[in-house]
C-alpha cells in the first residue's frame, strides 16, 4: 500500500515505476522531482468509482479533491475516468475550465467564497456550490443568473474523527458546515431554499482526513440521515444528492495499515442505503471525495543527496536538495515519511540517518532517524506517499524553485509540471 | 515596537502607515496586502549600523537576512542604506543581482548548497560563502576560478537559546555549523585553508530566531573566540572577519517586550571587544545578519472579513481572505498574531472572535480568540508584525494567488510587488 501499483525493482535492482527506472528519470528530469504513476491514480479512482456502483443501489459519483494535488493533466486524467472534480477557490475552477473539465461535475466547497468565485461557478454552471456560509446565501441571492445556481449545504454532523487535529473538521467546533444540533443546518438550509437563485441538490458534510478508523462514517452519516429527515417534515425537501466528503487514510510508511478505498465506499454505500430505507428517505445520489486516497500513494518524491554532516554521538545529518519547501508536512504537521535508496530498495538497512532538507531553517528535517542502508553525496532518495498535500503545499521560501512533476506509465514519462526557474520567482515584481 | 514606526491614527480614526490609510490601500489595492514601511525598514537597518558604529571599536557591517523577506526593491533600500544582504540560495543570490546589489557585502549561507549555486557565488564575486559542509569544500576545490572565492566556515557553537525548538540552530544537534566542542570546527577549518580556491575570511555563527533573553550571544561568542584562540595558535590562522548572525526577537502583539537592535549590538559589540582583548587577538571586522528584526515590524497584513460564522455557546468565526498561504506562522509555530479594526483600530474590543482564513482546513486559523470590537463583513483587519516570514513561506495552496505588496512612506504608495492571477498560477504547466 506504501508504493504505487506498478512499483517493481528492476533487473538493474533499481526501483522502477510505471515501467521507468527513477535513477534514470532524476537523471533525465532533475531532482527534486515528483513522479506520479497513471496507474495507480486511474486504479484508485476507478476502485471507489466501482466498489459505490456495486455497494449503492443508486447513483453515485467519485469527485477527486483537487487541493491534495492538481495540475491540468490530473484534471484531464480525471475527467477520463468518468470522475467529477472538487475544487475549493477561484484557481482550482480556472484550472477546471482550462482543462475543459465538465463543470456538471464540478463541485465547489469553502468556508469563504468571495463574490467573484460565487459569480464564477454561476456562470460556468457547475454541478453544485457548497455553501458555506450565511454571506453565500446572500451572494447567491444578488446575483444576476439567467438559470439557478445548482448548490448544496454544507453541515457539520458534529462528529470528531480519530485524526490529527489540525485535519479534522466534522467536530462542532469547526469554521466548516453548520451544525446540525445547533439547528442553524435546518434554519440555514430553509433559508436557502428560499432562495431563487439556488437550485438546492442536497447536503455535503466532510468529517476530516488521513482517516484509518472508518467507523466514523456511519455515525456521521446516522445524523446527516436525521437532519434530512428533519429538512423533509419540517421544510418539505427531499435530497437529491449525499455527499459524505473524502478523508480515507493512506500510509505513509510500512507499518501503516489503512483502510483500502474499496472498504470506505462499501460502508458509506450500506450506511446511506440502509439508513435512507429505515427512514423511508429516497435514496439520493451519493458523492464521495478523496484526494489523499488517489494522489498520496501515486506519488513519489525523489531527492538526491549533498552534503552529509556526522556529529559524533549525536546524529548524522543527510541533506537532500529540498525539503519544507516541497513537502512542509513534516514540520506541519509531525508527518512520518520512510525513504529508499532508489539504486538499491531491498538493501538491508544498517545505518540510520537524519535526512534534512536544504532550507535555512534548523528543524527542516524530512525524515528523522530514517533507517537507510550506507548513502553518499549523489545517491537518489526516494520517498513514497508524496502526492497529496506536499506539491499543492510548496512554497518557494528561501526563493527555492518548485520541484518538476512527470506522469508515468507504460515505460513513458511525460513532464506535466516544469521545474520553476530563478526568473519565474521574480514574475511579479514590479 | 508592534506597529511600523510612521503607525498613526488619522483624523478619519482610521489606522495610517506612511501616510497612507490602510482602509484606503486596501480598497485601492485589494487584500490580502502586505503593507511595508519604508521608514521602519531603513530606521531598523540604521539602528543596527549606527549602534554597532558606536559600540564597536573595529569596522562592522549589518548584512539583512533575505530569508525574511525579499524582494528587488527591499534589496535596493538594503543597498542604499549601505548594508549588506545574506542570501540562502542561487534564487536569492539571483535576485540580488537583478537588483544590482553590490556583491561585496553579499553572504551566502546554507547547509547544502549545489554546485551550481556555488559557481554563482564565485563567479558573482561574493562578499562570503559561509562554508556549511565538507562537500562544499569539494565544491570549491574543484572550481575553475581566477580568483579564489571569499570564504568564512559556519562553526557551531553548542549554545541552546530559549526559543522555539524550530528556529533554534546554536546547539549541537543541527544540521548547521561544524560543531566547536568536537573537534570538528577545527578540522574543518584546516581542511578549508588548504583549499587555494578559498580565501579564507573568518568564521560564522547563528544560534536561533526570534531570541528575546539576549545573554546566549554572549556566552556563544566566548565559545568562538576560544575557538578562535585554538584556531591561531594551532593553525596560524586569524580571523579578519567575525559574523554573530541575527535571531533578535520581535513583538508579535502588545504584551510582547523585545529587546531593541541598538541593545543586541552593544550586547555582542561589547562581547566580542571585550573578548579579544582579553584573548589577545585583534579585532575581526564584526558582521551581524538581522532579519525578522528589520523586516518584521514593517510590515502589516491587510483583509478583509467575509463570512462570519457564530456557533452559539461555542465560537464565533470571523472568516478572512486570506490565512495559511500567505502566513503561516499560526500553524507551523503555534505564533500568536493581533488583529485589529483599520476603521476603528482604538475602539474598546469587546467580543472574542476566532479569525479563519479561507484555506480548506479546519485550522486554517490566524488568531485565535482574538479580542476585538464588533466586526462586520467588509471591515478591514490589520495584522501588525507580518513583515518577515509570512510572504517568505506563502504557498499557492488550494490555488489561491499570493497577495500584493506595497511600500508606503511620506503619503505615497508604491506596488513592489503585484497580485498573481489564476494564469500565473499555470505558468509552469506543461
Amino acid at each position: 500500500m506504501l508504493f504505487p501499483d506498478t512499483y517493481a525493482v528492476n533487473r538493474a535492482g533499481h526501483m522502477e515505476i510505471g515501467g521507468r527506472d527513477l535513477l534514470e528519470l532524476a537523471a533525465e528530469f532533475g531532482t527534486p522531482l515528483y513522479v506520479y504513476d497513471e496507474a495507480t491514480l486511474r486504479g484508485r479512482i476507478r476502485e471507489f468509482r466501482d466498489g459505490l456502483r456495486a455497494a449503492y443501489p443508486g447513483e453515485s459519483l467519485v469527485l477527486y479533491a483537487g487541493k491534495a494535488f492538481l495540475s491540468i493533466r490530473i484534471a484531464r486524467l480525471v475527467a477520463e475516468e468518468g470522475a467529477g472534480l472538487d475544487v475549493v477557490s477561484g484557481g482550482e475552477l480556472h484550472l477546471a475550465e482550462r482543462a475543459g473539465f465538465p463543470m456538471e461535475r464540478v463541485s465547489f466547497p469553502g468556508n469563504n467564497k468571495s463574490a467573484e468565485e460565487v459569480g464564477l461557478a454561476a456562470r460556468l454552471g457547475i454541478g453544485a456550490l457548497v455553501v458555506d456560509s450565511e454571506l453565500e446565501i446572500d451572494l447567491l441571492a444578488r446575483l444576476a443568473v439567467d438559470h439557478p445556481v445548482r448548490a448544496t449545504l454544507r453541515v457539520s454532523p458534529g462528529i470528531k474523527p480519530d485524526t490529527h487535529s489540525y485535519i479534522s473538521t466534522g467536530q462542532l467546533d469547526s469554521k466548516f458546515g453548520f451544525p446540525v444540533e445547533t439547528g442553524q443546518a435546518l434554519a440555514t438550509l430553509e433559508r436557502l431554499l428560499g432562495v431563487a437563485n439556488a437550485d438546492v441538490q442536497g447536503v455535503h458534510a466532510h468529517i476530516g482526513s488521513q482517516i484509518f478508523d472508518l467507523s466514523s462514517y456511519p455515525a456521521a452519516i446516522e445524523r446527516i440521515l436525521d437532519f434530512l429527515v428533519q429538512a423533509r417534515h419540517r421544510l418539505g425537501f427531499t435530497a437529491r444528492e449525499l455527499s459524505v466528503g473524502g478523508g480515507v487514510g493512506i500510509a505513509y510508511t510500512r507499518a501503516d495499515d489503512p483502510p483500502r478505498p474499496a472498504d470506505f465506499v462499501r460502508i458509506v454505500a450500506a450506511a446511506v442505503a440502509e439508513g435512507c430505507a429505515a427512514r423511508g428517505l429516497p435514496l439520493p445520489r451519493l458523492l464521495v471525495e478523496p484526494g489523499r486516497a488517489i494522489a498520496g500513494p501515486a506519488g513519489v518524491a525523489l531527492y538526491t543527496v549533498g552534503a552529509i554532516k556526522e556529529i559524533p554521538g549525536v546524529r548524522t545529518y543527510v541533506a537532500v536538495d529540498g525539503g519544507m519547501g516541497d513537502n512542509i508536512r513534516p514540520k506541519l504537521y509531525g508527518a512520518v515519511y520512510e525513504a529508499f535508496k532508489a539504486a538499491a530498495p531491498d538493501a538491508e538497512p544498517d545505518t540510520t540517518v537524519t535526512i534534512a532538507g536544504r532550507y535555512c531553517e534548523s528543524t527542516d528535517i524530512l525524515i528523522r532517524d530514517a533507517r537507510l542502508p550506507r548513502v553518499e553525496t549523489g545517491d537518489v532518495l526516494a520517498i513514497p506517499a508524496s502526492g497529496a498535500y506536499c506539491l499543492a503545499m510548496a512554497s518557494n521560501y528561501n526563493y527555492n524553485v518548485r520541484p518538476a512533476v512527470v506522469m508515468v506509465g507504460g515505460g513513458e514519462a511525460r513532464l506535466i509540471r516544469r521545474r520553476e526557474t530563478y526568473d519565474d520567482l521574480l514574475l511579479t515584481e514590479v
